[in-house]
């Protein structure tokens, strides 16, 4: 199995920019490797993607089943073929971010968010979580600018909770998870993402 | 809490006929009701239906998660609250199907369809299930000159248990099911039905 390497981080937190340079830099090694995202990844994934950002008629409960469907479909049909092919993949959120943001920060009980990322990946966990922390304030700020969607609109409030998600989950689990302060500059953090997946290849 | 009325049974047994007859029946003696089906009921629920209707391409755990989302939006959305307004609820389908299609027919795992659906409905179950029950041969001569959609493109032996599913849910809770021959001539199933249900009201 290729190693399974995953970004978090709330809104704004560069995540997505650092796995593209992480997915180009592997690719310029000559590491085959896959950048995918969540929700997303699969055709049933856009699609639940499009109406999640889209709506905001959805339930806090029928969000984190979409989110899961939307999962289930990429680990089965995406991730699990390419790591079982030697291809690395590289992912934009993962369960980390159900935890954070349907756990943490719309209230929905762990136990059943831990039920349902069990469910949707079977049991899948990355060998790396690479989370690029911001304080909600700077949040808020990186993402005024931005159009908004149904993530963006809440409050500092929730961006903090979910800021305490993340860094509770990498708390509990050091041996995966690498926290990196979003606030440094973007050339420096690839940098030291590279120094942290190198071991994995 | 108003009673909660769900129609069970494979395609082509005639549940959304019986459902339809008993909604109409329970208006026109002026009890307040409300008739809606799964997927479906909600606009979200909606197009999750139209999508699964559609598509081949959704693994047997995203379907799962999907109509659980649908459920989800549909319990909090529309039959929660009717409940509690008074009024009745007819319901073309339930988390009994998930049982029967994901569980017995696509194979996952009981526990994890009994978690999700709990997820899903919040512990709310319906207080009469009408089962039309049908033979699974009768299923497909029945379904043949439809068109074709994802649930019945399915051969006999999935059928088979299907059925098999409804069956052992009813017997494992004869309280709360009722389980009706569905070959019999249809008034005189709507008659037999308000029979079962008048003791509700």
């Amino acid at each position: 199995m290729a190693p399974f390497i995953v970004f978090e981080g709330g809104d704004g937190s560069g995540k997505t920019t650092q796995a593209k340079a992480l997915f180009r830099r592997l690719n310029s090694r000559g590491f085959p490797a896959l950048l995918t995202r969540e929700p997303g990844g699969t055709p049933l994934g856009e699609s639940i993607r499009r109406r999640l950002k889209a709506r905001r008629d959805v339930s806090p409960l029928s969000e984190l089943l979409l989110f899961a469907a939307a999962r289930a479909q990429l680990v089965q049909n995406v991730v699990g073929p390419a790591l079982g092919d030697g291809t690395i993949v590289v992912c934009d959120r993962y369960t980390a971010s159900t935890v954070a943001y349907q756990g943490y920060g719309r209230g929905i009980d762990r136990v059943l968010i831990d039920q349902v990322n069990l469910a949707a990946t079977g049991g899948l966990s990355p060998d790396l979580i690479v989370l690029l922390d911001l304080p909600p304030e700077l949040t808020l700020i990186r993402k005024r600018e931005s159009a908004g969607d149904v993530f963006d609109a809440a409050p500092l409030e929730f961006h903090s909770k979910v800021r305490e998600a993340y860094l509770s989950q990498a708390a509990h689990d050091p041996g995966h998870w690498v926290v990196l302060d979003a606030t440094r500059p973007p050339g420096e953090l690839t940098g030291e993402i590279w120094e942290k997946v190198q071991p994995l290849l």
